[in-house]
């Protein structure tokens, strides 16, 4: 946060955070709403929710829909982690790509065609027909900001593209890279065997607190496992045809995934039985967030772009941002749930009952209403304090 | 158990249970497997199971699948439970009802139109027509010998209607009525708070150990309130148009059903925000049964007798019973789950994968497959032995 505000010499810092779900098809440790306060506590001075129908998706999606949330915003800049650092070899490979569409797009396909998955051809392809070019494509973040690069491009922003360098951890190290740097798959693993102290080096006191805090008011943190009783039940009252609806599931992945839930005691033993070459984990662990939701391939067709903008929290300096760029927002501001309608935004709230769904009575109806009434977080700086 | 052979002479016993949920609405005690054992060892030749598409039904349903079952295995004689005891009482109003078919439903249509419920209509409608006889038709059990009674004119069964009288204990008694006679209710109402040991006077010794060992086996009984998230979740995952599809979900109660379920902090907080004088609580839990296994009106459609009978548990009697009728049973035995097809036995399956949901893994798997493998239970009552 510090090196995007440095780097591109912002006013004012905004964070696309996303809702329940998130990009690796995976539920968010704890509610929008504290970690709304991490982020306000870190620095952001705007935090917006990335919607379900962009967040649980493939990287693609998850940057066109984040780039039309901050390009609504009028943005200066873009700043993104990539495991690269240097823009230069971003914006160079890009224009590798542009100028041998058609070669890169056939090759895909026949690399698809050899069974390996989407993303593995993609960086396949890149790296075929750019191979004077330096930028690493098999690593995640790099992929990423390619994607964000291309949707700023396809969307008109007028936004410059920043990267920071990720310093030591890698997106899947399973354990800590340093002892003040880990990567957020170390810290979850950390945080699966409850054990919060032990992070407290790696991130900012204001997160461990939110932490503590929330575990100690709702008993857990949100995690695959504690969702597998209600996938199983909800598979298990499913037909192939109904989960044929399901978005994502294609190519028979429906009965495969019906043969293995009988048998599966837990969810990492599922995910186990439904692995293979074809399909990336996160791919299949974006699946089961979609079963979970019963989110169909119609509610999600050609989505493409926001079309609001979900205001979870701001502080004064982002107040000031929004009072003065009020009247030329290109998406309509949501700040009351209550009070707008839809059929993206009626995902977001099916994403939060779901995510919801694991708390034991009264918490989880008392979440489901603070969802709808809720305002957006004020945060003054100064006293620390939230209004 | 002991009447119904004493009045009938019968050389052996049939008992149709119900499958993992009941015709009130609610989910079985225990395990199919486990019932079928405390009804081997009360005194019943033949166990076998009322499916799905009959058990979780109104009351003429319910009889007509039961009756269909018994009439398949050619019994002489079918014996109930009544709150009268008479069975010319029945024979009596059913004669009369026959004599003023037209009347009488003319007269239910008129009643349900003021608002009250279907089966209170039907009653007040019959006792308009038949004065002059005694039998009390506001008492579940009459009303539920009735449907029996008709089921077997209408299927043109030469079973012999039999009656044992209740004892002391009506069925919505919520405590015992004698220091050795007890409702399901009052005895339901006794375990879910955990106490096995005071219901020890009131069933057999075979019972209560079968509910000691299940208890200490899976940690539950199975009861409403474990299956509220389940239902919640499930609610809250559905569109009132998805809700309108469901079996029992008429004139327009999916609304009233979303409209409660947000802030519904338990089964009864929901069902006592649901019921009104038009639906019997019965008739609400049915539904919530319903939605819980997504049964669907299509899928019930038309549902008059059943089409299969499944084999539970036998005595040694029981068994030389089958094999002398084998060749002459109206309906297909099935013995062994994994061998059979049928869309109503696909329900039966459903219907046990939601029942065990509740169970933890690898408790549920284990249960799951047991279903598809278990051959039928063979008792011997002298070493009092399974094999």
């Amino acid at each position: 946060m510090q090196q995007a505000k440095a780097r591109s010499g912002a006013d004012i810092a905004i964070a696309v955070m996303s809702g329940p779900f998130l990009q690796r098809g995976e539920p968010a440790l704890i509610s929008r709403w504290r970690r709304t306060k991490m982020a306000l506590e870190g620095g952001v001075d705007l935090v917006v929710e990335l919607p379900y129908a962009f967040a649980a998706q493939k990287a693609e999606t998850f940057a066109a829909g984040a780039v039309s949330i901050l390009d609504a915003l009028h943005v200066d800049a873009l700043c993104f982690g990539s495991e690269s650092g240097d823009i230069t070899q971003f914006t160079a490979i890009l224009a590798h790509r542009r100028a041998n569409q058609a070669q890169y797009e056939a090759h895909v396909r026949s690399l698809v065609r050899t069974g390996i998955s989407y993303p593995k051809a993609q960086a396949q392809a890149l790296q075929a027909i750019a191979k004077d070019t330096t930028l690493d494509v098999s690593q995640p973040n790099n992929i990423l900001g390619l994607h964000y690069l291309q949707a700023l491009q396809s969307q008109g922003s007028q936004a410059a593209p920043l990267t920071v360098r990720r310093l030591a951890a890698g997106y899947h190290d399973q354990t800590f890279a340093t002892d003040t740097i880990a990567s957020a798959t170390s810290i979850r693993k950390q945080l699966a065997n409850g054990d919060i102290s032990a992070i407290g080096n790696v991130v900012p006191a204001s997160t461990l607190h939110h932490l503590h805090e929330y575990y100690h008011t709702y008993g857990t943190f949100h995690d695959w496992e504690r969702y597998f009783p209600l996938l199983k039940y909800k598979l298990l009252t499913m037909t192939a045809a109904q989960l044929a609806s399901i978005y994502e599931a294609e190519e028979g992945l429906e009965h495969r995934v019906l043969d293995c839930i009988r048998g599966a005691v837990s969810f990492t033993d599922l995910m186990e039985q439904l692995k293979t070459k074809r399909y990336t984990w996160t791919r299949l662990q974006r699946l089961c967030v979609h079963i979970l939701t019963h989110t169909t391939k119609e509610q999600l067709k050609d989505v493409q772009s926001s079309p609001y903008i979900r205001l979870l929290g701001m502080s004064r300096q982002g107040q000031s941002y929004l009072s003065m760029h009020k009247k030329k927002l290109k998406l309509p501001l949501v700040t009351h749930a209550k009070a707008y309608r839809h059929p993206l935004f009626e995902l977001d709230h099916k994403a939060s009952a779901v995510y919801y769904s694991i708390l034991p009575e009264p918490l989880r109806s008392l979440m489901l209403k603070q969802d709808f009434v809720q305002h957006p977080l004020r945060y003054d700086e100064t006293p620390k304090a939230y209004s």
